[in-house]
């Protein structure tokens, strides 16, 4: 516990994305608040219920005591608890904690996060390596299984963790930053020039540690995270039954049109190569990454921004290929894809990424925990064809499937994924790039900060998006030269207004940008149209065809069997009249259906004989993040048109 | 080698299913004779290419290598190769071989079979025990991994090939029925009343342990079956990630009303369960399982006959959850599905039951193998999205996957699955039961048997099916008393016809039965309608929503990249007309259609906006269990309908 924090740790923005350069610089903790609404509410159920459920259940299945046993010098293959990548869950927890932290300061939960880093440092070997499931008697060597042991990826976690702590509390003294630089320079050590020339089968420390080279200063790890995206895709890796392309070591990533694999492997793989592409000016690598993330929104991802077709391999599927009833889904791959489209709008300023990371945080990282924020989904599917069952809240639920929320899993990574995710959401909200202030997320907030070319801005958001359409931006501080407002207008919201003090104008699907020398007083306007409406698939994505999704501003909706009249057994009964529009009163949403009782046949397939529709009604739809709230059911995002 | 074998065996037919009761009699290999035609160049290649091709990579993989180091004593866990279950696949060669040898006798092959069967039988143990995969240094314990072990599952293997080679040669002397007798005797001590209460985590066991008691009068071994039907389903194996539906143990037999879990356990178990049922006597028994089909054909079938939904765990999905283009449908869950098909066939007699087994076997069983029957289909997908890469001939393929035709696998279960069953496949096509003669699959054959009622009945029966409709069959003896020949009309077929001797009668779907006193050179003749056609599927079959198969007789055919015009670059821009039917010559189908160039838009949900169709053509399609004889291509049995 020496000074090594605050020395090497230079000033930057208090959020998880520090890049050097980019078109967008972004906004940290201490610069914008999210005061209300959708989201904070979410905030506070994340600081009160699932922060401590996570403390709990770290301890209660001992990934937690590994570090204790470790340290204690017990530890065994034996005796260690969890899975290879249980040292990542508890790196996670703290990032979440150092984060909360920063949002705001609690005295109980500042020493509840101390003890642990205490017991966290306290099993780092003398050399930095740090790793429960290596080294000891009955395990693996060091570095001796890259393609599954997750030791690169669980240093990761930890990395970012001690950021998030250097960056909201850079003088804390409780070690934790130099327990990550020390085991940095370690790996640095062992995997640069001249070392192994391989890479972590989890793609997860690249980006962690360019994070790191940011918040220190030290180039070197910047310069490891683009050996480790320059090594991967050459085969440095073992073929196993899904192939290389599992772990994106398939082909160079400078090469590759669209992720694929395992998708969380591949969006952390695409957002440390897109942070080594900015800190390294590497045009071409950044090129590659902007294509493979439109091909990837264009023809793998679903409608809830969720991607990943395939339980098997929790992977990516082929072009087209999202079947509703089999999404995966996971929410850490929407996780990892929220970071990497986080990284191309810093990069890039197209508001593209951040309609993307909306869809994705109002579908799937909202739809992970339940209202109580203790249960998670871990795999988020669009169709649920028969009820599941409802978890024991005391038991470890070994199923990843898309069943109902658990507590917690076998492989636990999305709870403390979602709670990082909550307790830094502050940041996404908005940027600033030279004399202009974006705003890309709308929720009630209080923005203060400086514009790159010296101008101070203070401004508060109002708004109850996304139910209401209405976001009014008030300015709280004349300005001494005209600047820019930049609104994002979502590429659904086809017919937005903005109106500044009085004058309305239309404002077509992008960025809006209001430039004047503002006074204090001032608001601006952006009406959104958040009417429902039916969307269709491309014709390609074979397994919704004449079916269509029902989207209010942002939000996805479900229809579940628990609106259905008497009468309607199930969801897949249900037929949607295309030719009226959905009905709205205030974010509730119904649309006219009709039953179209199916009966069974011997065998499903024959001339075409459609049943005749029978009982008409007006069926309420439910938010796609507010399902299963209600006991088992069934459910689907899309429904057969009529 | 004592005279065991021969002493225990009681006379029956020579066939691989010999029920002691039911509506139908089978008939053995030496009682019908498949002479030509669609099914006797399958059997040929079987003999020819895929027999010799197994023993090579049998030995190459060291599979068969592990009974010997067994038998030296030298067999240990670092050394044993192969899966847990590979001692299976060298006693389903040897099935394969006994039913080929009892078909057509060869002095090489019965060489070479006694060979492998010396080798098999010098590495069983003294008290009977017989497994490569425990029992030694470094193995566990034998019964120590109910679960995953494949124990009793392997003994089952060897069971049904000591009684295939019981049946077709009963005074072989080659000790292999000796082998499976003792084996079944321990397993009769270790797991009968008072011992072992448990199950196998793959049902197989059961089915053969039937047939080794009809082979060899031994009620013992019906009644340790009868006991494993009985307890699965009642908790007795592990919870797993997947849950016990995974292996059937989630709820009794009698209880359940569907196939549910891993596809090849649940049509084993069906088996085996239905040849307890019937030599018990059980009806409520077979009156659950004759429901479970019901709802299984009903609901969780392709229209290949294939079944299983999921890759994960190669399992049935939930009702109608059938995506085509995540079809696993396991060749080895299409031949298990066949064999309970079979069963229900001979204890019920209903033709539905031989109707899906003429699919599966047209469709799945006839997919798998390559032209050459040197490369083999595991998963049997209905939509390939993009090319697959051609395998290495002289390459295990670690994946399962639906890629392209692979020559052995990790798991190789199918290939040697398929011989089995191409080799026995003369005494599916037809049954005796009183006084009739039913004729279930359509085949060149000749016939020659004693009714139950004791008349003797010879006859051929000559066609071109499946290509053309029309089924002669011939009567080769003059009756002594009258009789009736049944002929099963496919349910597809409306519109068939039957002429005997000149007069034509038109006969439903179901069963059409000719009685009367036949004379030498009567013939009754079957005319089906084959002509191509449009098939739709239930509407809750959501993946395939305003899509069309289309079928010709009792084959499905497939739109495959190889047959598009010039310019349109893949399946997925063809739309087919439906308002004019497929055109045919000889079974050369082709089908109009549009071509539908879709262009990726940024984000692929939004406003409906159909593409305008372009370019009209003529296309051909390919029967699906053809394709991918021509190189990596696409391919799509459900076509979007205009």
């Amino acid at each position: 516990m020496t000074l090594t924090d605050t020395d090497r740790t230079v000033h930057s923005p208090v959020g998880p994305t520090v890049p050097s350069r980019g078109a967008l610089r972004p906004l940290g903790l201490d610069e914008v608040r999210i005061t209300g609404g959708f989201w904070a509410d979410r905030q506070r159920v994340n600081a009160d219920g699932t922060l401590p459920h996570i403390q709990h259940w770290l301890e209660r299945e001992g990934w937690l005591g590994n570090f204790d046993a470790a340290a204690a010098g017990t530890l065994t293959a034996d005796n260690r608890r969890g899975r290879e990548f249980a040292d990542s869950e508890v790196y996670k927890f703290l990032e979440a904690v150092a984060w909360q932290l920063g949002r705001e300061p609690d005295a109980g939960l500042e020493e509840r996060f101390r003890k642990v880093v205490a017991r966290v440092a306290a099993a780092q070997e003398p050399d930095g390596y740090l790793n429960t499931n290596f080294g000891r008697r009955g395990q693996g060597a060091r570095w001796s299984d890259l393609e599954w042991g997750h030791e690169l990826y669980c240093a990761g976690h930890l990395f970012q963790a001690a950021v998030a702590r250097a960056r909201t509390h850079p003088d804390a003294g409780d070690g934790l930053l130099a327990v990550a630089t020390r085991f940095a320079d370690l790996i640095c050590d062992v995997f640069g020039p001249g070392g192994i020339e391989s890479v972590c089968g989890h793609a997860e420390v690249e980006t962690a540690l360019v994070e790191l080279g940011r918040a220190t200063g030290e180039r070197r790890y910047i310069e490891q995270a683009r050996l480790f995206v320059e090594r991967r895709g050459t085969g440095v890796l073992r073929d196993i039954e899904w192939g290389r392309s599992y772990y994106q070591d398939d082909m160079p990533v400078r090469e590759a049109d669209v992720l694929r694999g395992h998708a969380v492997r591949a969006n952390y793989l695409a957002s440390g190569a897109t942070d080594v592409a900015v800190e390294t000016r590497d045009e071409g690598l950044l090129s590659a990454l902007r294509r493979q993330w439109a091909n990837t929104v264009a023809r793998r991802t679903y409608i809830t921004g969720g991607q990943g077709s395939h339980h098997q391999d929790e992977a990516f599927g082929d072009d087209f290929e999202l079947p509703p009833d089999r999404a995966y889904s996971e929410t850490c791959a929407a996780i990892a894809s929220v970071q990497f489209s986080w990284r191309l709008l810093l990069a890039q300023g197209d508001p593209q990424y951040a309609d993307l990371i909306e869809r994705t945080l109002y579908n799937v990282v909202a739809t992970s925990p339940s209202a109580d924020g203790r249960a998670f989904y871990y795999a988020n599917t669009l169709h649920r064809r028969m009820p599941g069952e409802p978890a024991d809240p005391d038991t470890v639920s070994p199923r990843a499937e898309a069943s109902l929320r658990a507590p917690w899993f076998e492989v636990s990574c999305c709870p403390p994924n979602v709670a990082r995710t909550l307790a830094s959401l502050d940041s996404y909200i908005a940027t600033a790039g030279g004399d202009s202030l974006q705003l890309h997320q709308f929720a009630p907030s209080r923005i203060s900060t400086i514009l790159p070319n010296g101008e101070p801005v203070e401004l508060a958001v109002e708004t109850g998006y996304p139910v209401e359409g209405r976001v009014t931006v008030r300015i709280l501080r004349d300005a001494r030269e005209p600047w820019s407002l930049q609104l994002r207008v979502p590429a659904w919201a086809r017919g937005a207004t903005v109106t500044v003090d009085g004058d309305a104008a239309t404002a077509d699907p992008g960025t809006a940008t209001v430039r004047r020398l503002f006074r204090a007083g001032d608001t601006v306007v952006l009406d959104l149209p958040v009417a429902p409406r039916f969307s269709a698939a491309d014709p390609r994505v074979d397994a919704v065809r004449d079916s269509v999704a029902v989207e209010r501003g942002p939000v996805v909706y479900a229809l579940e069997s628990n609106d259905l009249p008497d009468g309607w057994a199930d969801v897949a009964d249900a037929v949607v009249d295309v030719s009226r529009p959905p009905a709205d009163t205030d974010g509730s949403v119904t649309v006219r259906m009709s039953r179209r009782a199916e009966r069974d046949l011997p065998w499903p397939y024959g001339p075409a004989e459609p049943g005749a529709p029978q009982a008409e009604a007006e069926v309420p739809l439910v938010p796609y993040h507010d399902w299963a709230e209600r006991g088992p059911s069934t459910m689907r995002v899309w429904i057969p048109a009529s």
